[in-house]
């Protein structure tokens, strides 16, 4: 393998990606500082209005040398941008910058960190993807006005497909589908995927807008829809995508706090990043309509309708890429 | 995220992983070299009778700084042994080196890790999983006893995921499963997977003591099970597991040369490394005597049993582990 600026954006993607959809209305963003062919961080934005990517790494880079400095306790992104502006002093010299997104360049709710990157002076920023939202672009321009290196374009393929829904809510709306299936594709039969994945779709439903779901699944599940496994205060608003206006409202997710529900046989939204939650049924009727499908997949086997079937459990050893196929590896579960 | 010694190993895990299988009967290993924190180099072993991991790693970090050096024209693991014991001159002592698995200490068609190691002295090494190969172990204690620090376990738990092949068949026999299916859990229908997949799954052909397949198969799909996208001259022995004797013979995989055919109503086998290639059905049947299932997933959707499913067509923006799932993110094809 080539230890080359792909390899190293590679490594900001693949980091970035562990926060995707949690960072709205944010990008999911990821940076990597190399000091001189050292790693000396890697992080992403974890979420919106706290410290950016580019900030997080350069911070867990400066106590990368400097481990008692008071950096350590500092979270706020202002505090940060001054601490560092303020007690560089020319540590970053060497430093190549990867950023997946070409680094803001306005205040907001946090401060610009073109302006940041331009106080530390480092060797090189290196960029996947050129920043197409008009009030934080500039980035770029700042820095090269400023004389330090930049260099735009790395793996730009990938770092657009982690922009992905990004691009999609900036331009007015973004509706993903959440699928959880067995690893034969079975979706019946109680819960099947783990706690973890549990737990990231409750972290998303606190992100966003709307979540959309099918009458039938209403009427048969009776779900309850809220964000319990994280935060019990927060549930998102819920339409339900029916013909039939007709539901018994015990059903649990009519009596949660702080929720309206709407019933509509319109899949017309005037929210922006909307989640939909449901099987093969719902899916085939809006597959025009979503941009993005979220396939939770677990490793175990199991067939309410096929005798063919019987409950097969395994665990994942590891999982990769090839062609356009996911290639996972699965031991038996003893 | 933290950039120590388990991130280190991760990356030489996860590189060795893109040749499971396929080093039969040698296990599966990766190696990085890390000189004073800049990553020099990240290999793995490819095949048997060619440069060993740690090897590969170490002529790829001594080009790093030597680019025009004749090494890059080496290939022979005695030679790359020779060239580095020569002409090393201290370039690895800063270095630390990483192998998944324990260096090997015996002479055989390729020299002893162990030894080359010793010469070119080090900073560390460190390894994810001692060897329990009688034969090839003692590589450890060579390493202490001419005062090179070692340090053991990091990553263990992955590290012997990776190396879960290799201790079945040194015990004496491993048997995988091969499955392609579409994201829907569908496998009917004509060609699933990429042609990647296809290359794959041939190049493991050609390394296979055995292939065993279902006689329902042979007789619905005529197949040849060669290895014709990677190696037209290589075809693996196959076992149709049948009651029944009677096959047309006209079906290709009877008139491939070079070939061995038997057919057995018992799942018992002489050989140590044997695939097998089926659907749901054989799974089911054969689930208790399978070590491990690969499993690959193209990203559409289709179904010729079911019409809640339409022809869905995706590309895999992502994948990651979340909890004992595998979460992919498909983007509607366009």
């Amino acid at each position: 393998m080539v230890i080359d600026d792909d390899f190293y954006m590679s490594l900001a993607i693949q980091e970035a990606w562990n926060y995707q959809l949690l960072t709205y209305p944010n990008p999911a963003v990821g940076s990597v500082v190399v000091d001189n062919g050292q790693i000396l961080s890697i992080q992403a934005h974890k979420e919106a209005n706290t410290p950016h990517a580019e900030v997080l790494a350069l911070k867990e880079a400066y106590l990368k040398k400097n481990p008692k400095s008071k950096l350590a306790q500092i979270t706020d992104s202002f505090e940060i941008h001054k601490f560092l502006k303020e007690n560089h002093n020319g540590y970053f010299s060497n430093c190549d910058i990867y950023v997946t997104l070409e680094p803001c360049n306005h205040i907001g709710r946090t401060p610009a960190c073109s302006d940041l990157l331009v106080a530390i002076k480092p060797k090189r920023v290196i960029i996947s993807v050129v920043d197409p939202n008009i009030n934080a672009s500039g980035g770029i321009k700042k820095l090269q006005d400023n004389s330090i290196q930049v260099d735009i374009g790395v793996c730009k393929s990938k770092g657009e497909d982690l922009l992905y829904p990004f691009f999609k809510y900036l331009e007015g709306k973004f509706i993903f589908f959440k699928l959880a299936t067995r690893a034969n594709g079975s979706i019946d039969g109680g819960y099947i995927t783990s706690k973890e994945s549990l737990e990231y779709v409750h972290k998303i439903r606190t992100k966003i807008d709307l979540l959309a779901i099918g009458g039938n699944t209403v009427r048969c599940d009776r779900p309850t829809l809220d964000c319990r496994f994280v935060d019990k205060s927060k549930s998102p608003n819920i339409m339900i995508y029916s013909r039939n206006n007709n539901f018994d409202k015990n059903i649990p997710l009519f009596n949660v706090k702080n929720r309206k529900v709407y019933i509509s046989n319109k899949f017309d939204f005037n929210e922006n990043f909307i989640m939909v939650e449901g099987g093969y049924n719902l899916l085939n009727l809006l597959y025009d309509k979503i941009d993005m499908l979220l396939l939770f997949i677990s490793p175990n086997m199991k067939s309410l309708n096929n005798d063919e079937i019987r409950d097969m459990k395994y665990e994942i050893l590891h999982s990769q890429r090839v062609g356009s196929d996911q290639l996972i590896f699965l031991q038996k579960k003893l």
